[in-house]
């Protein structure tokens, strides 16, 4: 079963992944998976610290010339901006974070304490590890893509960078919509047998840990909601060339908890983020008067790296789903597993 | 750790489930499941075997004298409709169904031996959990509710009965726009230092985990994403009286994954349901030829019952979060500890 | 992946259980179960009620027409004996039993909230689940069994019936040592690759949790202690018709956590049941002062059946690492899968 | 819920570890864990890759000014001896090892990629996360310790020093059997609830998944057999001053599955090390024909070593059970729960 855990502070001296389950025989070339960190760390509206980071990963074992043993493959992304002990308390509590839940659940007195793990810094490692299942899926033509749909209610690109130039200038910050697909998943991942084991559960779910995102929708979404079921329901047709097929899909690839065979299309809800360099009204968490919220340092938008961290962590979602069906182990078994399926299905 | 497991095919003996790590000495009065039981049959424009169904839960492990003894609480819901075995076979996948994915998968030859399983009557096991985990929060006064936003693009309760009685004069089923509100949850439940322990991420996973949900949103939701930082981030007060508190509440309760004080809201939306009585284009599949999809006796509309297992969903994921942070085993115990950090974050 | 839970107390209406993950078509017959139930119940020197149980598994759920549907396995034993609400408190606690320690962990009044669920009785359920795990390996031509080696220090029949009787007669209890075997487990379940995947520390533990049980060894077990790695160590070699293979299996068919292909054989140690007729010293948990233990009805010795349940416990330990390793979903898919294994590796 | 992953292979660059779930407010010295690690190298027998090693822990993740931050744990151990890229193929596959069974499991055609994982060198991993798991523990006075308790059927010092100088010379190994003892655990930690929460099962299994441990009983063990059951139980006392007792510990310190109060004491069978300097018969994979098994740098003896890895072992999962039963998040409210249950069960 493919599981992973992460690690690392925002200003720590480094993020860590492990991911156990990858089977053995997958070639992972590092410049694909620096490739994903580089998109992470892009996309109009960044702040000065993506300059900074840069990130590179390390992959501290799994590997024996390139290819994957079997074993779980552990990973390294050393933090350019490693100051943790040097940084100053911070006690007004940000408004949108997790500052003020995190004092109080963990009982800390300075809110560094939870602002260092609860940034989004943490995702870099998820991109990491979400790299290396799309090279899996990869094997299997499964591709995962992403793109902005809308960011501060603007959808065409000119009109985007001027409201995110306008808040840059305002000390504000905007959120928008994203949508993810991944085209090429055969049908039949996931499973109806148990709430835990549905693909639009664990997809949705995964999309939803990601931090700022606060909706997400699968296929038509909330469009659902005023429409008939007559006129809404993706027909089901056969040819001998294509097999099953739909001529629409809206019910974005996944019926019952498990893939249909269509594209699986995803749409997510990024906030705006919760940094604000013209801070919010807070309380000062010592003596309890009133304050600004504090400031660190960010962006102005990041929707499209959400789109990119949510490619990865659809890819280890369906990397696990696949896994799950077609067993584990060795890469050329499981090929040969899936090939048999697809003539069964076919 | 609390999980469950739950079994049972919609036409079969019985549902059954299983909750392990409930707390002992919490009492458990089988009418206040039932009542649950029943909320989920309601609701304008279910179909007949509403009335057939009339679920009554038998407990047949893990309490004495009302009291549960910290074992797993067996519990049984006996079909009044047992015939899985005189059904006739399904050979036409219905759009929007697991038909199709479900047959492919586990490669059978009768659609039937999918739908018993992917049918929603597998909530009701799930809303039987959900109510003794109720139960259980409400020793804490947290109190869960929802109610209907739209159905069928309606808002009113006039039209949205006239849109429902209109679907089923013409043989067609609507979907619809429900909220759920957790009420009292404490400052610190889940939390962002890992992916899988996100309140957020969990709740939208269970909620999306329902059949027929397309879309969940928390707070602003979807909301967010035409709104600047400056104007949606919920600003921080403190007061003697409150603590800390906010006057707005966009967030929906959660904050960075944890839990922030306020009240939970969520909205979520469900498709019409997919089985038609004037069925859609579909495939027989034995023949391969173009056949109209099959017709199972349905609903018309259960965006109602949805919010209601809604509820149970996520009182079982409030409830595992709040196991997770004031320990396990005994009721007393857990009051005690729950108490104190009452007081420590006040 | 394969899981399961159990429910029900000793003298509650019925035990439950739920088995997730076994795949679809597969064909159960109740009576290869009830069989199972049935050596459960054997052996020399149990007590009466075993003749009051003569346990009946009813399946309500993941059947049609005997082939399994893929999902979860909801399976039900009836106690014959159920009267949990009017038994009498329990209140001096049976050393050697959960009684005390339960007592204080849960916080209860009445041990008999403890020693209800603490029970052997909780064993039926798995052997069930354990059956079904049987009929699923047999596909596989893996059979596994069990012996006594040795009762209350006796290692024939004749001395064994001996020692029980005396026990009988003395109101004492006798323990003692059994040996489970696996055979036609292929090479390559489990893993090394973390310490959880690892087949060794798995049934192990499956076994150890057995009630009762106190030592588990794999192979030569604690024989390995005193002897040169020269000697003990099972060399390799290999020939056309037979692939590669042992002449001595001093391993128990384990290496590095990983099935060899040779007999997985495991011994382990039962202690002497703790509810004695003539019981030890306790204390009344009301008073504290010093009092008899409390005495429940019990066997004398169930050494045999502890081995027919731990050969239920190994049968899921060892589904699960086969499924794993050669996907779920469809017993056909899994043949092919194995079937090419086998082929890859010979 | 406290968990773990552990990566890295023999000669790669490094291993790592997360460790996730530890509270809030822990001082974790590292020179503390640096002393476990020491302990793991030591011992007589051990050959000259121990003077390579010297661990040192860095942790990377979970610490600011030394106290853990509730956030996952990252730990690096960098290799002295990184080359695994450079070192020869393996083709002859070493009795006793995983090396067949892993090869034939992953389809590799070089042992290498199976052995430099199955390699002990993880358990250094194991330590690193053990120590933290003892730090913590040691906050409620629990202490874990363990002891040789015979080498080579050898039981004083003298003679196992000569039988490991014997063994040297004949390029031999010898193994042996240790002990485990956890002092200070207070009754109530796991459960007799569900197997999988029984904390003798899981003891048993965290020690039986590390390399070369073949057998492990809890208390008497294996010498339960033939003792009578009014011999053997262990009596229950009551005094003012220390609450509920015993004055004899056969059991072991866990009863039913919960800790009882008293120390918990394991022993396990360490085989002896499997590669031989001069090697066993074995089968050239590539040709099929008859070879002497591969050598590897290798120790004579760690059975001392197998003791410092069990106690990391037991650490963590007495700390997995503690912080179930006691709650996460903050090491003071923890305390305050802990204290609160000893004063509810004295």
């Amino acid at each position: 079963m493919l599981r992973f855990l992460t690690a690392g502070e925002s200003h720590g001296p480094a993020l860590t992944a492990i991911l156990e389950g990858m089977p053995a025989g997958l070639k992972i070339k590092i410049n694909r998976i620096n490739q994903e960190m580089r998109r992470r760390q892009q996309g109009y509206g960044r702040g000065e610290r993506m300059q900074i980071e840069r990130d590179k990963v390390e992959i501290l074992s799994g590997l024996k010339n390139s290819l994957t043993l079997g074993s779980p493959i552990g990973i390294l992304i050393k933090n350019k901006d490693f100051k943790i002990e040097r940084l100053p308390s911070v006690i007004s509590p940000r408004p949108g974070h997790a500052d003020l839940a995190g004092l109080l659940k963990y009982g800390f007195v300075d809110i560094r304490c939870v602002l260092e793990r609860a940034s989004a810094r943490e995702t870099a490692a998820r991109v990491a590890i979400g790299a290396i299942c799309k090279i899996f899926l990869e094997q299997f033509r499964i591709r995962i893509t992403s793109r902005v749909l809308e960011i501060g209610g603007r959808k065409n690109v000119t009109q985007i960078k001027k409201i995110i130039d306008q808040a840059r200038i305002n000390k504000d910050t905007v959120g928008g919509i994203f949508e993810v697909k991944a085209k090429g998943v055969v049908a039949g991942l996931g499973s109806y047998t148990q709430s835990d084991r549905r693909l639009d559960g664990n997809l949705t779910q995964t999309i939803a840990s990601i931090p700022g995102i606060k909706a997400v929708e699968l296929g038509l979404g909330f469009g659902y909601a005023d429409k008939l079921g007559s006129g809404v329901h993706d027909a089901v047709y056969y040819s001998k060339a294509r097999g099953f097929f739909r001529k629409t899909n809206n019910s974005g690839g996944i019926e019952g908890g498990i893939s249909n065979g269509e594209d699986i299309v995803l749409r997510a809800c990024m906030k705006p983020i919760s940094t604000l360099l013209a801070p919010l009204d807070s309380v000062n968490i010592k003596t309890k008067k009133k304050a600004k919220a504090s400031i660190e340092r960010s962006d102005i938008c990041v929707v499209e790296a959400a789109g990119v961290v949510s490619e990865a962590a659809v890819a280890v979602e369906l990397a696990r789903a696949f896994l799950d069906k077609f067993g584990s182990d060795s890469l050329r078994d499981i090929k040969a597993s899936y090939q048999r399926y697809l003539k069964r299905i076919s």
